[in-house]
């Protein structure tokens, strides 16, 4: 292959510094995922076909990335398909794995494949990458990591409290400071519908109701009348057009306004509690505020529905979402497990580090120090130290050629690697050594405690 | 969908327990990697077919995962090996895209593709799975883990010195003492070949000679004797038939017996210049060992080879292997790159950590203590104190929901749970908790500090 190779679009390599930025992002979220109770687990990279088809819609089934049978694949296939060229309907008979969608899916597959082992309530995190055929954009890719953490088996919102307790604590640690952790209630949506009268326009109403900042309230009145939504409905529900205030105050607001609606008040009372939790513990950095035009997902959430915004200093989409989802196994034939999670946008969240400046420097450090090669004897000496101070953690490298200083030296400096240390004749016989600050240009002769200390500190 | 969801042959599904394992192995190899001056790349899981394509051979050709084009792939698909149903034929016209085979073709890509971007000599890291359409058998996966660390750009002999290092320095971090580096060289190898005067027998020779232990002197010259290698031919090389010795001692024989053979000579001198550095540096808790019948991938390597034997206490096969090749980039259009290269087996370092004990305890250990939950009231001042203990990098959880205590305490117990702390009224009068050692079943009463103190330890 004479032509210079490259990579299948949406799809990306990860330099040095790219991997250690994103680890940092993924140790963060790790360690704090463990230190509120949740367990990881993996699953594989594909799925047999028929657990994720079917399963995100007929949008989804298109994105999904099939896999091609192994062998003499069309011995299998469909013929009728075959000679029709029904690329779709031929699918199934040519491909029998398909790689992973998302991984709530597969946690839903994972939990009732193994119900018997696992302990409930279960708190699991995943931390893997996903693939969809999407067409790439720019934050949109064609394989992606998603980290979740999700509870299956209880419907005590004290989960809820300390998912919101997670996103603060996790921004936190990442210094993103002043985030905000939007929080709604499906069941205040569905009392909204009630209220209204039209569940069926209730999408439709809170697209609109979200364009409030920009179009104002006439314009979004507006845009609800073209929708069919009615005048009367619309002034059911006055309150929402000047929704504001701290977040209890929105909370009796909406208690006011759905009082009329069992399940309405439902949700009432669970954002109250959430809230109150909440506020009460302190979060340290995040603001939570409610949101009532938030519904994503619609379809799937039950109970609470979060999204997390970054500062508004960063031009960003969400950075993290998640909700509770009363059925989350019953695909799988296991009824009545109720889920809620979170999930963090990791590509999403790097950006927004890297517009702030917010990696410490430390995360891409590479060697401490890189050791001259003057030759065989010295590059001898060099390695007995070198031994000993990898053994107490310390990252250090020979130049591995007796090649030109200046060449060396010219390494170091791409490298970024902060000290050279240097070994000839002299050095040897004093058992010392030469340790060179590339950043200040400073020399100094130290013995071996001397040049341990230089690059411990 | 009503069956019991399952997952495609030869994958896993990796509980909680199993990845904490992984990932404290691949912790150890990952640090290590970092010490000794690696960096971490990424590729994407599927590169471009044209990639991977003829690497491997006819063999990994068919053993490569290819993925079916999104959309209506059958419009673009040939019509001739579609009427044929020739499936090998028609795959290039409905699948562009194929899953990473192993980590070393992508790497090649990589420095090529990148290759303004790097600094040479590149000591580049990488640990990341691979797909195999392999018949899974115990031991054999479809998806599994790679953990290799290359240096490209140099053939500098003190990169083998390290790397042999690097696998002591693993295994000795690991707790894994006395497992067996086998070094060999493709010139020593090539040097035999001459010698015995036929090349293209070299593999059925090494082959034959690695039975020596099994069915002796006489037997493994009846084998080569079957495969048409001359008597004459045995009777030069008949020291490999008695090679026993130190290492030194060893490579003196060699180079009796390649005297003849310049690259034999070549592959003596390589061969004592590693094991002369790796002997005067001294090896914590690896034996090194000279194997002339070690010739993995002989078509790959051009200098070094390595494989690393568990101890002989555990039945297993390879745990790590790796060696030179002195042109890595060169199906990319890259000449001149010599390489030199370390894998070691995840999977296969698992089972024997596992199967001599050797995890810490510590590695599978959840939550440090259950907050018994008595009610929200009890919760609230529960979440309190989880707050604070969390802060303080403790693994803390509360017991979401306010159901029997046993159930509470059962759950515990099945996690591994070592502490359980119970809040009542009279606790939260006194602001202290009970906290009971769940293994003794010893029950103290302590203040916040006692309880911060009990859990920290």
């Amino acid at each position: 292959m004479a032509s210079k190779p490259s990579i299948p679009k949406g799809t990306r390599d990860f330099s040095p510094t790219e991997v250690a930025k994103r680890q940092y992002i993924i140790q963060i979220i790790k360690s704090n995922f463990e230190k509120f109770g949740f367990q990881p687990i993996e699953t594989p990279s594909f799925e047999n076909s028929e657990t994720l088809m079917g399963k995100y819609g007929e949008e989804g089934d298109r994105l999904i990335f099939k896999i091609l049978n192994s062998g003499d694949y069309l011995s299998k296939a469909n013929s009728e398909f075959l000679e029709a060229k029904d690329s779709t309907k031929l699918t199934a008979s040519i491909s029998e794995k398909a790689l992973r969608y998302d991984l709530t899916v597969p946690f839903a597959r994972y939990v009732v494949q193994h119900q018997s082992e696992i302990e409930f309530p279960f708190k699991r995190y995943q931390i893997q990458p996903v693939w969809r055929a999407d067409r790439p954009q720019k934050g949109r890719f064609r394989e992606f990591f998603q980290c979740d953490a999700d509870v299956v088996g209880s419907k005590s919102l004290w989960q809820e409290v300390e998912l919101v307790q997670l996103y603060d604590t996790v921004f936190t640690h990442l210094g993103l400071n002043g985030v905000t952790i939007k929080i709604n209630n499906r069941k205040i949506l569905s009392g909204i519908a009630e209220v209204i009268g039209a569940s069926d326009k209730l999408i439709d109403f809170t697209v609109a109701l979200d364009k409030l900042d920009k179009i104002g309230e006439d314009g979004v009145k507006k845009e609800m009348l073209e929708k069919g939504i009615a005048e009367e409905a619309i002034q059911k529900v006055q309150p929402l057009f000047n929704f504001t205030g701290t977040i209890s105050e929105k909370i009796e607001k909406l208690a006011q306004l759905l009082a009329s609606s069992a399940e309405g008040m439902k949700g009432v009372d669970e954002l109250r509690f959430i809230c109150d939790k909440v506020s009460e513990l302190e979060l340290k950095t995040a603001i939570l505020d409610l949101d009532v035009t938030l519904a994503r997902g619609l379809n799937y959430y039950t109970g609470a529905i979060f999204e997390v915004a970054a500062p508004k200093t960063v031009a960003m989409g969400s950075i993290g979402g998640g909700g509770r989802y009363d059925d989350l196994t019953g695909i799988f034939g296991l009824k009545n497990m109720s889920g809620v999670g979170i999930s963090f946008g990791l590509d999403r969240i790097y950006l927004v580090l890297d517009e702030l400046q917010l990696f410490p420097e430390t995360v891409t450090a590479s060697s401490k120090a890189l050791f001259v090669n003057y030759g065989d004897n010295e590059a001898f000496y060099a390695m007995k130290a070198i031994q000993k101070l990898r053994a107490a953690n310390i990252k250090v490298e020979l130049y591995p050629d007796n090649v030109k200083v200046g060449k060396q030296f010219q390494y170091a400096d791409k490298r970024n690697i902060p000290f050279a240390v240097l070994v000839g004749d002299q050095e040897m016989k004093s058992n010392t050594y030469a340790l060179k600050n590339l950043v200040s240009g400073e020399q100094t002769e130290v013995d071996f405690e001397g040049l341990q200390n230089a690059l411990l500190s």
